[in-house]
């Protein structure tokens, strides 16, 4: 039987787990608690990649009180030796009696077995306490594991009238400080942030995560790097002396025939990445591009593009969660459109289901997901 | 020195004069509480014009024990011999030994003519308390009375792209049952709805109060009547069998020079009045369109138009109140924009004031002004 106190040391194991969502990919946030009774004795959270996983911090905090207590855990325990030893081990071999996993494994190669092995070794196992509570906090890893591509968020900065720049192409700022500093949080919780090469050279963005823009993080670990930035420039287009190329770790997806081409072997020179995917004659085959991305170990990717891809995005289903910022403003009929999107007949509208609406300084932030 | 009794008595005064918002007009919406102590003795509303005054049915209701009380009311007590005698002479005639007074009257020719009345036969008046909040009452009343203009509502659903109907024309419904409930409310509350002779031909509304449709208008008097339906029609163009001429009192505003066509002379037969006035390359002057309101004695008019009506009211910054009711959904690039209204540049952006914002159904109702 699961009791409150179950339920209220999961939702600590939660908690702990979002200290690192700035910082643990390519892993996913854990977090782990460990109690005797209404006591927690010893809790952790992961914090980076190739350092100790949650349960092993717990366990080390709990010491010989680990001995007979409970472990809530946000994912099933690793099973496998990778940089660390797994932790379905510790956990048996800190002596810990029962285990509260709130999610299993997504990776169907491995799922099952961490809560294998410690019920073989007599331990008693409770599944999917606050399973999607937890699950929220690896969207990405949870769709990666099982789709092979990653978790797509697309950010709009939009008027009320639904202009997302003027007809020039001026847009700075439509939104105020409060929201961009929010932009900088979501860059941070991305592994990657994926442009077209028309945004590169009408604004020359950085689209890097500037730790100084984003404010208070409160507990979070602070950010471990920067995201991939992903550039999708059919024919090698992008200048050299672009701001999205300064620091590097730069993936470039253009045409197959393109790679061969003088304009790609200089970006490669410039230790940019190349790779060749499909287009068609409105654009990239993005559903071809989050392959290639899933494939390169990215949970979760951030769409901070112009109206043409993001109207692909949107127009191929294939957003998980579009992040508007609606700034108290009209930018008139003669503005550019949010996404270029043509839709025919009212039956074919695309209809959002709120996820979160809330005020960001004097704009309004929704997350909205397909209904 | 004003008490909190004081505030809560003409907070109640305003709680009453509001249950008058759909059958006052063209009279201002007034309460009325008349108090000993901390104790109501009497209280009342305007309901209907030609009905009693708020004090008046107040003072019925406190009968003796007005003498020596004190009297809130939301608006200076009217001085002249109209449809009924001043209301200042009531209060004076009951004796009463203290009035309260949030607003003074607007009219210039009498304003301040009440609350001298009273002052005169030794009542102590107070004025101003809680002035704000008893001026809402009445928008249109307090605005025709100083500028001779009413109150200007513009009422737009659209969706989160900006769109308010596809480039067919096709638009029902962007908005849910709740937001269209709510928008027979928001009819209700006005003397006025102008539209477009584009509207008419494109959708044929009937821009009329359903009340089945208000739903439960919990403590509020009836609707006393249907808005006046006011058409801009630089031709007379309106068919004859529209759905806005049915029930009469319809108001077309077309260029002089019509006034003498069959056209005109066809909807003069049918009981249309009307009205010549000043037209541009770009649509009716909407200026000299709202002081025929006016003086037509429209307080509160509502906007219901297309997007060349809709830009000219923003452009010429011409609307008081915005009422924007948003859709969860996206009508795409290809459909029709919220105004017709160029905008050059980010420092031309017109910027709004979020007066209220609130969830109506699945859709969000924005109250906005011009900053």
């Amino acid at each position: 039987m699961i009791l409150d106190r179950d339920r209220a040391m999961m939702a600590r194991a939660i908690q702990l787990a979002w200290r690192g969502r700035y910082s643990t990919h390519p892993n996913p946030r854990v977090g782990c608690v460990i109690a005797r009774g209404n006591r927690i004795v010893g809790e952790g959270w992961h914090e980076r990649a190739g350092e100790a996983h949650a349960e092993v911090r717990a366990l080390s905090r709990a010491g010989d009180q680990a001995r007979g207590a409970r472990a809530y855990i946000t994912l099933e325990p690793c099973s496998h030796y990778g940089r660390t030893p797994p932790c379905a081990k510790a956990l048996i071999d800190a002596g810990v009696s029962q285990v509260f996993a709130a999610v299993r494994d997504p990776n169907p190669s491995v799922s099952g077995r961490g809560l294998d092995m410690l019920r073989e070794a007599g331990i008693r196992v409770h599944e999917g306490l606050m399973e999607q509570e937890a699950a929220r906090l690896n969207p990405g890893f949870m769709k990666r594991m099982t789709t092979g591509r990653p978790w797509v968020r697309l950010k709009m900065a939009a008027s009320l009238d639904g202009r997302t720049a003027m007809a020039s192409g001026e847009s700075q700022w439509i939104t105020g400080p409060e929201a961009r500093r929010d932009v900088q949080r979501l860059r941070a919780l991305s592994d990657a942030v994926l442009t077209g090469v028309g945004t590169v050279l009408a604004d020359d963005p950085s689209l890097n995560v500037r730790r100084e823009e984003m404010g208070d993080i409160g507990d979070a670990t602070e950010p471990s790097r920067q995201p991939l930035r992903v550039i999708a420039d059919r024919d090698a287009r992008t200048p050299s002396v672009s701001r999205i190329l300064r620091g590097g770790n730069v993936q470039v997806f253009c045409a197959s025939s393109t790679l061969a081409t003088g304009p790609a072997q200089d970006l490669a020179a410039l230790g940019v990445s190349l790779t060749g995917v499909a287009w068609k004659d409105n654009g990239v085959d993005v559903a071809e591009l989050l392959d290639a991305l899933g494939e390169l170990g990215i949970n979760e990717v951030l769409v901070e593009a112009g109206p043409t891809l993001a109207g692909t995005f949107i127009g191929q289903n294939l957003v998980d969660e579009l992040w508007l910022y609606q700034a108290p403003v009209f930018l008139g009929s003669t503005g550019r459109p949010t996404a270029h999107l043509p839709i025919e007949t009212m039956a074919d509208k695309i209809q959002w289901t709120v996820l979160d609406r809330r005020q960001v300084g004097e704009d309004q932030r929704l997350i909205l997901a397909r209904r």
